[in-house]
């Protein structure tokens, strides 16, 4: 079901066992040749093809495109959230249906640096809420390493930010929005390697982006997509139709 | 210019003097025959409009559609920002790109009950930014009121709640969102009249409606939608071209 | 009733059908001819005149003298709360008294800065508590447009700031406080017209007024006053004796 | 000077080595017999009578009345800020006053319950304007304590709460707002003695009061203001005239 | 009882009517001859002396480190938490125990920089668990001042900052870290005295003492503590053992 | 270098470009059989053993024992921080150095449900001074899989909660703080798989155990330290000695 359609009528007489999937983007650099929004149409993609494939098990809200990502600002159209505006966003989505007995909410999460304040959102929602059930997690967490590693064909293997990986999906979704001429590759790494340190994009890299933008092709794209579609999928009808822990 | 579409290179390249656009909007009950949507699509509409009448001259970003929508939510489907994140969400926006060098603002809101946080958010933004410009209005308070009476044949002559005048631009934008069949009639008055009085939608009206929505057309929509644009745009391009105070 | 005056046995054996009014003003420059306490002796004013004359009907509190006035801070001796700081002040009046039973609040405001803020604190608490009834207004929007049109003679028919309306209403109550001799005129517009804007008060005058101020008469301010003290008893009223919601 | 009744003309032509002398109050219950402004009418006098005597070296702000009175409120009537909104007031005042040149701020407080966030305040102040001083204190803090003892004859020698010495006090300020008849004397002492557990007055008494007030007289009262305005007075001067860290 | 030792099956067990025992100290600058830690060193001693002698009456949390000193943060190595920071740590400790039918809280300070923090926090935490109970105090306070007029030998009577009192006490605790060599004297007053100015430690010495340390030994600070464990044991048992107001 | 046991002048006196280490740990329930300080006591040891190591390049601070606890509170002794009394504390370690220099800062985490909010606290850190060093990472993170799947002989070769690991590592470091004979095994899984939901403890186990705590050994425990000495080390000696991205 699609929320925004709806009338509040039609809200009324919902199942309450539906999951509400709440779709996080991002409107921030992907280099010279993806547009700002390249994590907001991509998580939307996924999410809408899943409320395709259940649209009986999930209630799907528009996408919250603003999202946390101060260590992109330093390039010019970027648009960042604090970190309390953002996880006020996610929670209000939720507070605002509890109350009206939805209680199965699941953020789909398209840009990586959603991901803490993801987890801080929800983490803090299930505190105050305890009988509901609240999950999160990126949609690219959900196409196994192994499957992308066959995929695609540049050195890195791991989705990284306006890479090979990002820019075929965008190709498959939206080509009319790819610069293909303005690809670039870029192999960022640390030498020595460090781990855990925490650098905004225009220390590392000029143009902004991190990985082999100059092998994405449209099919390389639709395959990476329909492992998401997949995995996410799964992932919404176990928590709708129930799992054990033991 | 559409900044969602755009790469980080072409953002650099912008005149600093573009007006960027934000369009509010929410998504909240509009009785039972308007979608959740209807603020969203409203406001999304005008702005993209104006866009296109001024591709030099604006720079629009996509609609931020979670609203300060408390008094809704006893309608099932309504989701609401608390006002303190519905202001950072604004000012993040802002605050994003005032680094880069854009100084002139405008809010366009599509909700009424988001007027005042943008208010808030406007003066505390020009409080801490003094040289910059900030403007915020709703669409709809550039349908001049002798205008809209005379294309409003309903007894209520002013824009209310997802009454005659929502009703029709809908119809116009959306015709496919409208239950034309669940469309009702609210004259709502307080008996003696009261004129501060906060109340929640769900304590005057068990439908959601404010409004004589029955009589409804997209003409009517079109028309009023006419008007909105024009004065936006005639707003929009004063501030990009130039005022004087004396 | 006034409660400043009371004591703790006297508040707790009032009717609860009291309604609460709790009047917002300002501390900030209002020209070089009048007190920088000028909204705060305006709303108290008609504030005890109001209780004066529904003494069974109004428990009446101190003034918050201290105002949203960011935009007048440039002249030096304004005083502003931030809006954080304002809406906690107004918001922490009435949550003293809920607990006790209280449940009728009416915030009567005299100056245009605070209504924002006031808006969003009588919604986020109405949302708090369903039950109770919260409403708020500026003293002089209970002025009709054509009586103060009849009153001033100045070009401005409506009020604005340290101007014609305000100086008389001053020089009626606190004729001591003015200072005939600075008085000035400023009839600022802008050139072409734009409506949603923001600007402080040192971007449009040097003096600080928006108006004409050498037109003020004691007799105009007593007149103006008149139709406020008509306009909010009327009000207050209707909220204690009840009305109809229809 | 007082801050209420000047132009911002007159306040733009002051010395800024005045010190800005803001009082503290509350409104909350002082049992049955006092009003519930006693600390704002009390504080007030002080700090009115400093400014008599200082004029030149002392800028008066209004008394900012809405105190941290939560362990009052069982008591109907009473009313208390929270503490961040407390803060956020006092912190209000000299923040609009500082890029005007003012930087010496002193609060006078009439209320026991202000002082930790008193404390807060000026030390928050103190670390984001390291250049300007900033000083509080209870008026109640000047009165000697072998002073006090002379004047009380009650067995309580301090001030405590709707006691013998600010019952005396007021008598002396606003004779009219005393119910002389509904004096109470209240003793209270824990038994064994705790030092540092915090009650709220409803644990404690029945009445609100704490002290032994049928003892009181206006000639009490005015001995003990008169040591407050001495204290007070040289307490400003010194500040305003210098002295020496050594 | 020793909290951090304990597993959660130990905490389920035992009894409600324990005080659990919250010390609160500081890393900050302690001139040139006493480690960072000194107020963590002495009221960590002070508390697991108390449950040594208390063990069925006492449960106790490890000490927050952290305290509200920002009057020492120009001398380096200095660390302070904002006060917002340090009341949410005092306040998350006792309400995660609450649910559990904790209920007697008292908090155990060592810097007096966290007074007023802690008065907030107990304050506050007392609106909001009425039923509880909830002390505050200095070890300091517990040491009676003709005592400790005795033992010191200095001009200064009562404990300062890094003074012949806390010098004595380090010494007899961990003698290791006092540098005895680089301890100075420094008499600070001010002249004409001022009572109520708050002042950074870095306006009034260069070296970061206020008091007389050349004269500590450690026998002395036995002395002192010894006295301090009596005071706290005291305290701490009334509030198990029970009290009557009256 | 250990900050707390040192004086300012001490500290005044160091390299800046020396790493702050700032541990951060919890108290919460670690099952029947270890102790509630168990992440803190394991971080710190880590933390120390890395200093004794690095002496030169390390500034040690004390450790954040109050943790981000939320999913743990059911089970009584656990304390949690909110998220933002948690990033408050943090920070206000790293924003009371950077002033003097320090521009290196490495948290090192001994608890799961720190991650997050330090990945917050960091990154908010670095929009804030851009031109220092931010890391941070749980010391486990630093133990290669292989190698403690080759540790480890129950089933679950990552470490997880109370665990085979844990329970390991606490009696190598603290044997007298392990009841043995309580020690449990507990498998969880979730039937079918779910990756993203958020669970408490006490929605997973009753006794607060997610592994195989019966196969500890001390010397497992010192083993899978070892690694994490060497990889934290290795780790904090890149950041001091210097790398380059490319």
């Amino acid at each position: 079901m699609i929320l925004r359609d709806m009338t509040w009528t039609d809200v009324r007489d919902l199942s309450r066992s539906l999951v509400v999937l709440i779709p996080t983007g991002s409107l921030e650099q992907h280099g010279p040749h993806l547009p700002l929004f390249t994590d907001s149409i991509l998580v939307t993609a996924v999410a809408e093809g899943v409320e395709r494939r259940l649209p009986e098990k999930v209630l799907l809200t528009p996408t919250l495109w603003l999202g946390a990502s101060g260590h992109h600002l330093a390039f010019p159209g970027s648009l960042s959230a604090s970190f309390e505006g953002y996880v006020a966003a996610v929670s209000a989505v939720v507070e605002s249906l509890i109350p009206h007995g939805f209680h199965r909410f699941y953020v789909l999460n398209g840009h990586g640096g959603n991901t803490s304040p993801n987890d801080i959102a929800m983490r803090a929602l299930k505190a105050r809420h305890l009988e509901a059930t609240f999950g999160h997690s990126g949609y690219f967490a959900f196409i196994p390493e192994d499957a992308s590693a066959r995929i695609l064909e540049g050195p890195a293997k791991k989705m990284r930010h306006a890479c090979e990986a990002e820019t075929s999906m965008i190709q498959h979704l939206r080509p009319d929005l790819v610069r293909l001429d303005r690809r670039v590759d870029d192999g960022l790494t640390s030498e020595p390697a460090v781990q855990g340190v925490v650098h905004h994009f225009d220390e590392c890299t000029e143009n902004g982006v991190l990985g082999y933008a100059t092998g994405s092709s449209p099919e390389k794209g639709k395959a990476l997509l329909d492992l998401a579609f997949d995995g996410v999928t799964r992932e919404i009808e176990t928590i709708h139709d129930g799992y054990v822990l033991r």
